[in-house]
């Protein structure tokens, strides 16, 4: 029951938007796919990388600005992104911050009314799109990693650790990654999990790995810019290094001077990235 | 008198947006550069490339779309986009169009009232926008290339031919190839040159071509898709290949099935036309 938007040839593939009936939002949702070339009869099962996009963002922005095709063509690896919340709930206020609510669903399912109804991103993601696409385009469960910025970045990190068996492999650019410690995490957390602190923890990805050992013995790759407007208040990778050093988790988290939060910094180091979970998904 | 908007690291270089009064157009206008990294004292004058972007396009369009700052910082090259009209200028009708008026100036100077006081694209860019960056930026006279898309490669095309010791090098995506010839070309030509069709053949790639002998002798490169659904109505590239055969102008022209009019088609071939710029460049 996918709903093809569009098409288009890209780097000897296709990159495609759908929209579909999601059963578990409870309301029409759009994704885009890239599937690289040389697919098809007798070619098996294609790995796959996910990538969530930060605030503000829909299922096209990685696709439009990041440079990602030419690489996923080169490693023959798809890609698939999600939007990055509910649209049309219709829901009292929930366009009225660019933070909290539509562009902002932080991938993870709301506990409190009225979000629970349709703000289920990682239920959405983890057990409808993924399983969902890997059967509709023959992506690779076995071989499939994650990816995301800023929101995305949290959301990458928090979906990788709480869903180990789902992905063999995970980077982020610019991660929030300690959200219960900044205002970002704050508002959004108090609004979909409720004031209890403590049910907070479980979204946290420094908090998640901090009582791990070593879930992603490949290494996490992890590139902050330096002058990125928001590493102060509200993104705090050291949080999640101090943590992955607690976990004997392998990080790389590069700093980068002179780059700040967009795309320009992502699309720099997307080759790295790229290159990150193809080696990774080779193995797997 | 430039007033920087933003800038961005990207990919070792830098990425900026500026706006400044535009004593042709007689209005603010807004361009961006990107320099690649390698720059400053007694690095010597940096080749450059112009960018035309197509019919509703802005300044930011194919930084943000085309992936040429990666090729660009590994060639060495800038890349320089002016807006695709002049904006604010409040004349009846200018907004009622997107194919003519705001977004769509067609890099020619309009001969008729009212828009021959401000869309005055042409001299614009080659009289004052390529001087002003030169001078500002540090960029080589001598070695300036110009390249678009759409109603951009229609401007790349003519503009190469207009002022043949500006541009060393020409290139195109997809372009507007005979616009005395389809819709968009007439509807615009008619508004910006009036009804005598004579005066518009000064401004047709094609026409132009037609009466010159090999003015690009190290040829030119033209990408165009055949999933184009503006193809055999809009661009005509079979008339500037008849008018080159005509010129004795070595041209490439490559017709790639399934591909598409827009930025995913762009960018794939984005790599060869930094390629060709920079092994004419390199030589002049």
């Amino acid at each position: 029951m996918l709903e093809l938007l569009s098409e288009h040839a890209c780097f000897g593939g296709v990159q495609r938007f759908y929209r579909h009936a999601s059963a578990t939002i409870g309301l029409p949702m759009r994704f885009s796919v890239y599937l690289p070339p040389g697919q098809g009869r007798g070619a098996g099962p294609i790995p796959a990388l996910v990538y969530l996009a930060g605030l503000t963002c829909t299922e096209e922005t990685f696709m439009i600005k990041a440079g990602a095709q030419r690489l996923a063509a080169e490693h023959g690896i798809a890609l698939l992104a999600p939007d990055t919340s509910p649209r049309g709930a219709n829901l009292p206020g929930e366009a009225d911050s660019w933070d909290f609510g539509v562009g902002a669903g932080f991938y993870l399912d709301a506990t409190e009314a009225p979000w629970s109804r349709h703000y289920r991103m990682e239920s959405y993601v983890t057990g409808e799109l993924v399983p969902l696409a890997q059967a509709e385009f023959g992506l690779d469960a076995a071989r499939t990693g994650i990816f995301g910025h800023s929101m995305g970045g949290h959301g990458a990190l928090v979906l990788a650790l709480r869903h180990p068996g789902l992905f063999a492999s995970v980077s982020a650019f610019a991660p929030i990654a300690a959200p219960t410690q900044c205002p970002w995490g704050v508002k959004a957390f108090t609004g979909y999990l409720g004031a209890n602190r403590q049910r907070w923890q479980s979204h946290d990805a420094s908090a998640l790995m901090a009582g791990m050992k070593k879930p992603y013995a490949d290494g996490i790759l992890i590139d902050q810019g330096l002058a990125d407007r928001f590493l102060a208040e509200q993104l705090h990778p050291e949080q999640f290094e101090a943590a992955c050093a607690r976990a004997g988790q392998p990080l790389t988290l590069r700093r980068h001077p002179g780059y700040d939060h967009g795309y320009y910094f992502i699309s720099t180091f997307m080759a790295d990235h790229m290159a990150h979970h193809a080696g990774i998904l080779r193995r797997s």
